[in-house]
């Protein structure tokens, strides 16, 4: 039997999604809890690595298993084993084929940033203070950029460096910039993202709406795919993987 | 000189504004960065207190100061010595019948929450969790209540029970109930709040929401001022002082 579950969780205290020896992860943590309410080593796939610090409304993962603990109870089971930066949202059977990475059409990222030369301390675990005063960001240059990310587009420009791609074109379904009270949110949905790709659009959007790289940086790293040409990558903290969606969403 | 100043904290690791010997707190932190500031010792008066664990996104205070420092510098100069967890926001001069508690004229606070069984790793730094589910919840009841609070009440079943309170009649000017993404938030703004006034409303206006309390507890508990007959104290995370008001705001 395969089992999807979908999980929240504050990225502050974690050294990124993915299993590593020593270190506490979120899939490690999950790995363990669920391994002993089930009383059977169990194997999660996550849809994706989040990064250390990258925080999480909705990952998702699966893992097989062969026992008989009701499913539909597995959340508040687990939970209650679980610390309280990761919580498990929902649990359901789902067919052998379904693979959590794989099979997933769509992600959306939010990346929140704010300008003051003040840091806020009530946002600052979810949000990048920008140090620049608000009135020197052009927000309509800034959401102008952000909208020229949707489509297809060779994305490689957009990945750290030293990192090889095999297929750096991704699409971009929508992408959009709002503000609520001082913080700013890049929201973008697409097929799937390079490593680091919205930490590194973050970056050039803040930087093309201060006025310190040119409105036209992104039209042209899509073709120069030069990385130098683009904004620095902004920290994991004010990264939120919101979503990750599959065909029967 | 009377400095005024405008405070942002989350309250999560202070035992509350109120200096106390030994004890990690709001005022105890920013006298003591103030003082070596502007090396000489400064005392310094709070609109009012707030609890261990209650945030603040404008607390506001002053203190008297006889030096030449420049105040517009104060607040960038006094944060780069501050923990990251309180930020000075802003500082100005004042008269000196200035009284940041006594020249006040209004406080607005908010009380954060949430419906659910599985807690929200992302949020429960500044909500409360309410373990129930969202649909037991009777938002249009809840809110009636709310809006019941406005005006001139005797408040005194409103306040933690062995505290004595010369006076408990408060003038409640606005009080509004919003839910934005699973988050229900009261916001009232009165001309004062006794000893944990805005949690007991909270936890009142909680389980009158989920039927155990009666609709008309509220109307009932400003005649009886019977504490017992109303909700719980609910806990500090979720409440934040959103700003204290003087007459030239």
């Amino acid at each position: 039997m395969r089992i999807l579950i979908a999980v929240e969780y504050n990225g502050k205290d974690f050294y990124g999604w993915q299993i590593q020896p020593g270190l506490r992860t979120v899939q490690g943590v999950l790995t363990e809890s669920l391994s002993s309410l089930l009383r059977c080593p169990i194997v999660l796939h996550g849809s994706g690595r989040t990064d250390a610090g990258v925080h999480a409304l909705n990952q998702v993962a699966h893992f097989d298993y062969a026992g008989n603990f009701p499913v539909e109870k597995l959340p508040l089971a687990v939970n209650t084993a679980l610390p309280s930066d990761v919580k498990v949202k929902s649990a359901s059977v789902v067919s052998d084929d379904f693979n959590a990475q794989f099979s997933a059409k769509r992600k959306t990222y939010a990346y929140n940033f704010y300008l003051s030369k003040i840091p806020r301390p009530l946002i600052d675990g979810f949000c990048t203070q920008i140090p620049y005063s608000e009135e020197k960001f052009d927000f309509d240059a800034a959401e102008k950029t952000v909208r020229s990310l949707i489509g297809k587009h060779n994305f490689l420009a957009f990945s750290s460096v030293g990192r090889p791609v095999l297929d750096p074109v991704r699409e971009i379904y929508s992408a959009s910039l709002e503000k609520n009270g001082g913080v700013i949110t890049i929201t973008l949905t697409g097929n799937g993202f390079l490593y680091n790709m919205v930490r590194i659009v973050a970056g050039s959007i803040v930087e093309i709406g201060l006025g310190l790289l040119p409105e036209n940086a992104v039209e042209k790293a899509f073709v120069s795919l030069d990385r130098k040409s683009l904004g620095a990558t902004l920290p994991p903290h004010g990264l939120t993987l919101i979503s990750v969606e599959y065909d029967n969403d």
